[in-house]
């Protein structure tokens, strides 16, 4: 056991804490401009300009972990950038967090992360040659269709998209939403969960295949709002009709019936990396905190010398140490031992972690008044998105779920 | 004691009721459409539609109490509308809260209703002519400029604008925001709280003033928005410039150096109709939840049949129930011994009632899944609002201090 | 909608807060060290003594409603005391809650309270001539025999103890627990919950016979403490073994299979009863608080001049509010609706008011220190007591579900 | 950073959990039996005999850490037992805190651990010829003399205890209470905190001093009760008069005037041995939990398929990881960087951990009904004891205030 961060650790949060404060924070406000000039969803100028200088300093894809020995590897397919274990990822991931696009620089944002995990495990070389290659050179996008408007697709078994077989093709129909990053122009490509097997038991009836976002049949209905956001430079959220979309049966992935499989699979990952940042968001939310609060008065009181403050700040920090810890072990886990056996500490950290921003940043929120709701310090957007965290990848209800019967599990032979 | 609503209330509540039910609720989807076409900030011509209709049945500027004895009444002001008591208002403002634009349709919203209760009670007879007259004939809108941007201004004696005269005038120079509704096409009026009389004691050194919003020097440098919400129909949030704005001396209320004292006078009604709308956004939020949980599933079991779900569920309906007579009890407070007796009611219900609405949304928001922190069920938007609430008229922290004080006080001579 | 209190209630506040400032509270210390003296399960003469000068004071029976016309009254017996409403009640319970023996003064102490209503209730005039009347008198206790260590007794169904007929007979075994007051020397009478008709309908199953606790066959096994306390001059909370014990047919109460329709009779008066005195509690909690801070200082303020604390003292202040005006509410239900109609309410109270002093006295022994969890201010026998209502009468969980089936029901056409 | 158990944390648990299921869970019953013979406050035969079993097997003062280098070692001191690292121990802690007195047995228990560590540190050879090497080998037990009953004594510098220099000796006078084991019949010696010389720097006024607990003067005047809990086989918990008590001038610790920097220097190891236990304690609670709940159904349904419940257990397991792992890096810093410098990590466990504890209990307790109150599964001592710790060796609010303080430290230069 040791609290120790590693050398090699140590080297990359170096690396990209000083990229960050030399580069991507003095562009902030021309990444705000280009936000909020023309077309909502679009590619930014400064966010390319970015990408390439962090490109160029091998800053590039660090969230693909080398596999930790649980996966055959496919090292016939060669890829530019460094190869860190979850671990070391996991300080970065914070780092990144703090930052609207910080992510997206070193092409380490959702959802094109979680899909290229996907690709390299479970894609043929000609899909990995077609889709991933592209996606880790940051030239194009992606996005994950999932969830469905209609029913609680927390439960795997309730999704209704209908994937058929139709010669050498599939035929495609159904409805998804919250397909995040869709709109963004450069966005090509689509992983689609739907049922493909209604006979088999099941979670064997769900299949995951690739589907070009350009097919015919495909149409974007309407971009949702989170809390009146639209995330226009991320792509947006998506609702998305599927109307008798085909697409050759290469496109699928694995094989029939193996998408529950694969979602499990790329579900860990992409889980984890949403609680690294919520850590570095909520790191965000209280060093705004305890910048704001001793500038301003009531009373005759500087805020910061006040109690109730003071406990909200120390709230804060004891909550993040401890989510930090909880984070970075569910790391050192999925690289020692595998996702599968991480599983339980992956779901408590996707819990745990956007409710610690939450708490952070709500306080944060209250301690900058009318600042706080608005736009000026970026608290209200932050928790917005930390909001979404509690439902997206599975609401925390079904995680506690998952951690309860794990837990009962222990003592089953003797009670049940 | 007794707990039924009276004979007047219920008559009040089955008019606005059915007012609502048949004509605010058809006209919901026209209002969307009309707010997403063309300009964000503007009079809709639904809203003007329905404004004449419910002026016709006399449903009209219901917020309006008797002044229950305790102020001078000015008799010889007459206007159209009802004079109800606060008790029987209260249950009318729970169902406008459940809405986004129903307390406009009754000329009922704020902030104008606090701004009419100001002109009333401290306006001339000019003063109420030029301004109070068309505000409560619903063709004008107005806007309170309290709120300054670089002070807590919880603390009124914080306040930096400054209020100077010069001969006939008055020269006004500072900065305000969060000013709800500037940006209203109507909004023709603001009444200002600046600095007059700097050398005078710490809470007789402010005055409120009228600034017509045209006056030479008023500049709305840009709109805030409230978690990604612009509040666009209701006239938005601006922050605004005032640089050496001169208006009439006669444009003074009350006095110099009386701001403070109608502060006080203005913000207890403020605050209440607030909180009683915050009932009914939180019973819209438990009427939604408890609508939508039946109808998904997951693992096998309806939501609403799920202990977690019938737990948040009870929890809600508790905390509204004791919110609601809280408030209740505020309002017959007022209307029986004033509003200044009942400052310790008003202050415990502007915290709770705001926190309960949270609280049900929240719960809500994640009962809808990814619905939820859309725009579909709106209540990602109610929640915003909400939160608005716990820094607006004053933050959560400087009532809480006030409640223990008076607490505090009554054991004072035996302690302190 | 009234929110003063009545003339009723005014005078019944000031003649039972005369007498508890006069007689009860002076006698504090008396009452402490004849607890302490000798046997633990005893009458004290200190309580003797005041129960007299009570009941010739006409403060006596205070808990027994007019049964407010929605049952029958049996008006042939006669008994000493006041007819009070819930309504009046109410503020009177509350100043008992405040002191640790004051319900006993005025014969107003659980179980007897509960149990004198179920025979003036359901019993036949024999059976009140044998036990209510010495009970109403103040010269006899009781018990009530309803829970079982094997099982979850809030769902009744659960109840295994039988009760069996032989000829002029029952015959009762089965094991009961949590029996209060059955230790105390003058409990001569229980009444016992038990399933005699197992093949009804599962509401049918269960009677309530009265067993004369010296009956052959009855045995305390062990006194149960609650976190330490044993409740001596209460009488303890029993574990007895039932044994083939024998009692005559005449003791059935009601007739076979109404023990539920007794039970829900009971419970709704019992419960409300405990919620009553728990805003006392909660009341004596923040008094205590309120009087300690201003006493301490830390870092060189005084404690009450901490924005945390004052926040504490400000939250305990809400919260008591509303959670008195829905006990007051409940209670006006009753007595003008009937308990059935208002078993919404009884059962939010039931969970709202011990949480609200639980919460209260666990900031007040927080504010006292070492002294808050010793015996020095009576706060942590309190929150022990506080603590077992939260499971006693049905644990929250089953109120809880109860409430959200009463919400769900009010959509249940449209949804399920 | 590595998250497994190191070998030797893996070997010390396993000889300590081996001994703990062998020897002491089957002692249980045999203790309880004991407790609850005779005196109240005696040694336990049964404690005696696992202690010297676990002092033959070299399970003995596992908690004196080899002192990491940070402090002078007296390595002519030669004592029997085991020297673990913080990092070592903490496990060890955890599993002994799951039973009332596994401590004692190890002679691993407060506060006879943090006065050893205080003679080791601070005494000289006599000293700890005289006081340490009995305490070290079991044979003695020894009290802590620090709070008062008059003040808020979590500021050191409200201690009003005086010591006073005559010629040879010291003369004490003062009141002390929450001198934990000092009833025990082996109690001989006391570390006492007092104010030596009041004209220096506020934190330069305090020493410490040896009091041989039967020097004349000395009066134990009553002991406290811990929520109905007088800790019989621990020695209670004493109020003590101290009235001209005079001890040798040699009995002082390391210098007049140099109470504090001791007080800084024993308390560090004596908060984080309280946090490592209440991790054990909610170990306890979980299991308890989760263990029973499949055994009670209610409604048809088993209490382990009720979501409430699964919430409840998985927010139990959350808390908890969370809780160890900064329980751990606490001691890891200790062992690594010293108590100083981890005195952020200290703090913060030492709020966080009981807060944990009394969490998951009160769900436990919730969860086992009416058994949960009671003696039967030992949760309610544990609660009590557990709240106790969020008061004793300084109250959360003084933690807390020293945390934030640490945060804002951090930007105080910009800011303050």
């Amino acid at each position: 056991m040791n609290f120790d961060y590693t050398e090699s650790q140590r080297y990359w949060i170096d690396r990209i804490q000083t990229f960050t404060n030399n580069e991507i924070i003095p562009a902030l406000t021309r990444y705000h401009e280009e936000d909020r000039a023309g077309e909502r969803f679009k590619a930014l100028p400064v966010v390319d300009e970015l990408k390439a200088k962090a490109r160029a300093q091998g800053l590039w894809n660090l969230f693909m972990p080398p596999q930790s020995g649980h996966e055959p590897v496919d090292d016939t397919f060669v890829w530019e950038g460094q190869t860190l274990t979850n671990l070391d990822y996991a300080p970065l991931a914070e780092i990144m967090g703090k930052l609207p696009y910080a992510g997206e620089v070193f092409n380490c944002s959702a959802p094109d992360t979680g899909n290229m995990e996907v690709l390299m495990r479970y894609g043929t070389r000609e899909q990995k040659d077609a889709w991933l290659r592209p996606l880790m050179e940051g030239t194009m996008r992606s996005a994950f269709l999932m969830t469905e408007p209609g029913v609680a697709s927390s439960d795997a078994r309730n999704i209704q998209t209908s994937i058929r077989r139709e010669g050498d093709e599939y035929v495609i129909t159904g409805r998804k939403w919250w397909s995040s990053g869709a709109a963004h122009p450069r966005c090509k490509i689509f992983i689609l969960m739907g049922k493909s097997s209604p006979d088999e038991a099941p979670y064997r009836q769900q299949s995951m295949i690739l589907v070009p976002s350009d097919t015919q049949g495909v149409t974007i209905k309407r971009m949702l709002p989170v809390f009146g956001y639209d995330h226009g430079p991320h792509g947006g959220h998506a609702e998305i009709i599927l109307d008798n979309v085909r697409v050759p049966a290469t496109n699928m992935l694995l094989g029939e019936g193996r998408g529950f499989e694969i979602a499990q699979g790329r579900l860990g990952p992409g889980r984890i990396h949403h609680a690294m940042r919520s850590i570095g968001v909520a790191e965000a939310a209280l060093e705004a905190m305890a910048r704001r609060l001793p500038t301003r008065s009531t009373f005759g009181e500087v805020l910061s010398r006040q109690s109730l403050w003071e406990n909200r700040i120390a709230e804060a920090r004891i909550d993040i140490e401890m989510a930090r810890l909880l984070c970075l072990k569910a790391a050192y886990m999925m690289d020692t031992v595998g996702n599968k056996i991480a599983k339980a500490e992956i779901a408590m950290i996707k819990v745990a972690a956007p409710r610690v921003a939450l708490k952070v940043l709500d306080d944060a929120i209250q301690a900058h008044g009318g600042a706080g709701v608005s736009e000026d310090f970026g608290l209200a957007e932050m928790w917005a998105t930390s909001r979404m965290l509690r439902i997206a990848d599975g609401p925390d209800e079904v995680h506690m779920r998952q951690i309860a019967r794990m837990e009962f599990g222990k003592y089953a032979e003797a009670a049940e």
